[in-house]
C-alpha cells in the first residue's frame, strides 16, 4: 500500500522560495556557545523575528497573495489573524498594491494592532468570545470580492511558511551537518508543516517536534490519538500567537505523517526562556515564539549531545510585556 | 612621500580570523525593510550583540589571549574595562584555560559585572573618578606575573576586531555590493580601526565613519585637529561601553588615516535608536551599540541612495535601563 501524496511537497516550498525571495528576509541559523553550554547540545536558532514583520507569518502571506490571479486582485485580500499573520498579509498586500482588510481580536496585543495598521491594512475587532472571525472574514470577502488569505489552512501558505524550512537544510548542509530534531511552534500547523516538509526531503531521519503552551496542545493531543482534536476549553496563555482551538485539517494531513511528537510549556517556562533570549542571545522573541526555546531550556528535548534546530517564530510583543518578563 | 606602513594591515586580520574561527561567532550581516525605508538607503547592520559574550570584544580579546607564549601562560590575563572587554577577555582566557581578573568601574552595568564573574574571572572594582584603572591593573599584572590585556591599544587587539570588517567586506562582496558608509561606534578606538583596515582594503572608496556619544567626541575632535585630544571633561552619557578619555596612540594612527570624520548623537537619539533596534530590527543592542544607528535615525550620515554598513556593537545592557528605554 503505498502512502497517498502529501498535500504540498518539496517542490511547492521550491516555488514558493523563489516568489519571496526578492522581498522576504533569508534569516541566518545562529548559535549561542552559552546555550550549547547549558544544554548540552548542539543548538541553532531560526531566528523569524528577524524577518520582515518580526515573524516567519510573512512567507506563507506573500506567497499565497501572490498567487492571487491578477484579475482578482482588486478585489483586496482579508484575512483574520491575532495579529502576525495580520502584519504579514498586510506588508504582502502593500508590496503587491492592494487593499488588505484584517480581522482582530479585540485582546490582541497593541503593538501588533498597531503594526499592521501602520502596513495600511484596516483592522476589524471582533470578540475573541462572542464572535466568529471567519465568519467576518468571509463575510468581507464577499461584500467586497475580496481573497480570503487563510492564516494556515491552505497549500501556498504552508508552502511559504516552508521555506524557513528549506533555508535551515540548506545553511546545515552547507556546514556539513544534519539535525537530530527540529522545534517549531504550532498554532494551526502550517509552521511546522512547511518546516517538516522541508527538512525531511533532505533529511528523512530527523525527528519534527511540535511546540505549544500547556493548556493549548491540541497538536499533542491529535498527534496522539491520530485524529484533530481541540485543545480544553478556557485556557490561558501569554502566548498571543498560539491559541487557534484545533489543528488544521491541511497541516494535520501533514503534521500527523512527519512529526513525532508534541511538546508543552508553562508559561513561566516561556518567560523565562524570552528573558533568556534578551540576556543570552540578545533577540527580542515574543511569547508563543519562544515554545521551542522554553521546552529546550525545560529539558523536554532530550536534546543532549543531539544536533538541534529551535525556530523561533516571531518578536512582536508588547514593550510592558516584555519588561515584565525579563525583569 | 611614501607613507609609512600602519601598525595592523589587512594580513594581520586575516590571521586574527583564522585564530578566532573556532570560537568566534561569524555574524550574520543583516537587513531591514523597514530601517531601509524610513532612510531611503540600503542598510547593512553588523550585529555583534550575537558575538560570543555579547559584544565584539570578544573578537580582540581572544585573539590577544591566544598571542601569549605559552611559557607565560601561567601567570594569566589582568585587563581593565567598564564591561564588555571584561566579558570578552575573561571568555577567551576560560576558553584557553587561564586566570583572568578584571579592574571595573564600581559603576559598571551590574549585568556585565556579574557576566564577568559568570566567566569564571575575578573581578576587582575601583572608582572611575578617583583611582587610575591602568596603575590597578599593572600593578595586579606585576605581582602576578599576569599579562596585561589592554582594550584598545595593541595591535593584536585591533587585528581581532578587525575580523568584524573582515566579514563585513567579504559578506558584501557575496552580495556584489560595495559600501558607501561604514560606521562603527569608538571608545578607545579599536573597533573601528579593525574594520576600516579591513573594509578599505577591499573597498578603498569607502567612508569610514566613527560615532560617539555628543559629550565623549574624543575621535571627532582628533581627527578634525589631526592629534589625540580628550573629550571636554564631567561629560555624562548613557552610553557606558564609549567613555574613554581620549583615542588610543596604536589606534589614532590608524583611524586618523582611515577615517573620513566623526559623528556625534545625544542619548534621547541613542534611547530612540535602542526602541527602533527592539521594535523593528528585534534586537537587543546596548545604548554604545546604538550610536551608529542613533546617527543613521536622526539624518546625521547623508545616507540617501546609499549603501551604508552600520556596526551594532553589543547589546550587553541592564533590564531596567533597556525597559525603561524601550517603553
Amino acid at each position: 500500500m503505498t502512502e497517498q501524496p502529501l498535500p504540498v511537497g518539496p517542490a511547492d516550498i521550491d516555488a514558493a522560495a523563489r516568489v519571496i525571495a526578492p522581498f522576504a528576509i533569508r534569516t541566518p541559523l545562529l548559535s549561542s556557545p552559552v546555550l550549547d553550554e547549558r544544554v548540552g547540545a548542539k543548538v541553532f536558532l531560526k531566528p523569524e523575528m528577524l524577518q520582515r514583520t518580526g515573524s516567519f507569518k510573512f512567507r506563507g502571506a506573500f506567497n499565497k497573495v501572490s498567487s492571487i490571479p491578477r484579475d482578482k486582485r482588486s478585489g483586496g485580500v482579508v484575512a483574520f489573524s491575532s495579529g502576525n499573520h495580520a502584519q504579514g498579509v498586510a506588508a504582502a498586500a502593500k508590496i503587491l498594491d492592494m487593499q488588505a482588510t484584517i480581522v482582530m481580536p479585540s485582546d490582541a496585543p497593541l503593538s501588533k494592532r498597531e503594526r499592521t495598521k501602520a502596513y495600511g491594512a484596516e483592522v476589524v475587532l471582533y470578540d475573541r468570545d462572542r464572535e466568529d472571525r471567519e465568519a467576518i472574514a468571509r463575510g468581507i470577502a464577499e461584500k467586497r470580492g475580496a481573497t480570503l488569505v487563510k492564516p494556515y489552512d491552505d497549500p501556498f501558505v504552508i508552502a511559504g511558511q516552508g521555506t524557513a524550512g528549506r533555508e535551515i537544510a540548506e545553511d546545515l548542509a552547507a556546514l556539513g551537518l544534519a539535525p537530530d530534531i527540529v522545534v517549531a511552534p504550532a498554532s494551526g500547523g502550517g509552521l511546522i508543516a512547511g518546516v517538516a516538509t522541508a527538512v525531511k526531503a533532505r533529511y528523512p531521519r530527523a525527528e519534527l517536534i511540535v511546540a505549544e503552551p500547556d493548556a493549548f496542545d491540541d497538536h499533542r493531543r491529535s498527534l496522539r490519538s491520530g485524529h484533530r482534536e481541540p485543545h480544553a476549553p478556557a485556557g490561558r496563555t501569554i502566548c498571543d500567537a498560539l491559541m487557534a482551538l484545533m489543528p488544521g485539517e491541511i497541516t494535520f494531513a501533514i503534521n500527523s505523517r512527519l512529526l513525532s511528537r508534541g511538546v508543552t510549556t508553562s508559561d513561566a517556562e516561556v518567560g523565562a526562556a524570552v528573558a533568556f533570549a534578551y540576556r543570552e542571545l540578545k533577540l527580542v522573541v515574543e511569547p508563543g515564539g519562544a515554545v521551542g526555546l522554553a521546552a529546550l531550556l525545560a529539558g523536554r528535548l532530550n536534546a543532549a549531545g543531539k544536533t538541534i534546530v529551535i525556530v523561533l517564530s516571531g518578536g512582536n510583543v508588547d514593550a510592558d510585556l516584555f519588561a515584565e518578563l525579563v525583569a
